[in-house]
């Protein structure tokens, strides 16, 4: 089993060399800059660890991965325009509408979509790609209700942050191609993920969650969900230690 | 064989009850304003009528042709925003920024490709959703040569317009499952649509290639496309005696 640090850089060289279609021409350059951020790259490897886990070989999960990446990246890019969170920086660098204008930035979200669409469409089956339209669908009906500041915020998150945090099991699953009967204990550690992901971000942000139920109370929360997710975890007959390492670095992360 | 007044009710009809990702929630409500636009679904009406002609139910094809008319409806919402093209009317109505506000925009523009690439993803080849990526990240880099002021005109409207039309058939293609070996007089069709309904939108609005030709070549270089287009038609097998119809309509519409 391959450690999540090997993991993340066998992700990092795969988006580095990734081609995009090349009917988007210069488009590309602000879609490379957006990608290359610097993040943590948690859902791609989180969506390697689990295809290793069920028995694949982790390089062919990797378009899977990326998809997933690419999709995450694309949600960034039009959550940080003006008319949205209107966000000037993004891990320290220039927002993407910041560096190469609003239009660009608008059409290089558009085109991470599509790229991530392509992605999951190189598999035999269509069942990776309806996983990740799903989950997408799903992130982009939380960012609505974030901007029209509607619904409750454990709804939110489910959808804005929990989709795709629960994709990256989903997608390792079809791209696994592990029967459907099989999947069940896989997607109900998935659920427990999102939920943990974002407690622990509140905690660190001091908002969200903590706004509504205070730091002690969302603390419990996320110990909580942790608990849950690594129950979960036990009952999977597979050597899931990587998945179990990565819940425990998500609890205790500082940034 | 369906006449085309006959085809375009049932895509209205088709789009009229088309169930949203429920995850969409009240995001649903700017995307149907956006949809019910008035347009004159030339593109999924042809992808309907090619698919008969291959000798396929255009029930069959409703998904493709919805999924084609999503992300072009897709398009005009991001064209039409502020730092794009910055339309306030599309079709007499407001368009959808100014109906829903920018954030709801960007957000209804995004949810509409995902729908789009849902419905692609309902057929059980991921063929049919391979071809509309392929195309909606081809427009994509039409849009930003547009915005960029960049690339030269025929590739600009190759791209930005020719792709989704050449779509149209593509889709009917995939969707109809033809065999690759028999598809390559379609496409040399399909190529030719395109070019055709650009020279004639600038032909209406004396913009794009009346700027740059004037009335009279542009006048030349619609009529000497159409022949061409109906040329690639009497090569094929097939009854296409209601895609000449659609092609001749293309030529002599004056909106």
């Amino acid at each position: 089993m391959r450690a999540p640090d090997e993991l993340r850089a066998l992700i990092e060289d795969y988006l580095l060399t990734l081609e995009l279609s090349s009917d988007l021409g210069d488009l590309r350059d602000s879609m490379r800059y957006s990608l290359a951020g610097g993040g943590k790259r948690i859902r791609p490897v989180l969506c390697l660890a689990a295809a290793e886990a069920i028995g694949c070989e982790p390089e062919r999960a990797l378009p899977a991965a990326a998809a997933l990446e690419l999709a995450h990246s694309f949600s960034l890019v039009h959550d940080d325009l003006p008319a949205l969170d209107d966000d000037a920086e993004r891990r320290g660098r220039p927002s993407t509408h910041i560096q190469w204008g609003e239009a660009v930035a608008i059409l290089a979200g558009d085109a991470l979509l599509g790229e991530a669409v392509r992605l999951a469409l190189s598999y035999p089956s269509p069942a990776v790609a309806r996983e990740l339209i799903a989950s997408t669908q799903g992130m982009i009906g939380g960012q609505y209700l974030d901007v029209t500041h509607s619904g409750d915020l454990a709804e939110l998150h489910r959808l804005k942050t929990g989709r795709l945090f629960a994709a990256a099991i989903g997608l390792a699953l079809e791209a696994a191609e592990l029967p459907a009967l099989e999947q069940t204990p896989w997607r109900a550690f998935a659920e427990e993920l999102g939920l943990l992901f974002q407690l622990v971000d509140d905690l660190l942000d001091r908002d969200g969650y903590v706004l509504v139920h205070g730091v002690e109370e969302t603390r419990r929360l996320a110990d909580e969900a942790a608990a849950r997710a690594k129950g979960k975890l036990a009952g999977i007959d597979a050597d899931t230690s990587v998945l179990e390492e990565i819940v425990a670095s998500l609890v205790s992360r500082t940034s």
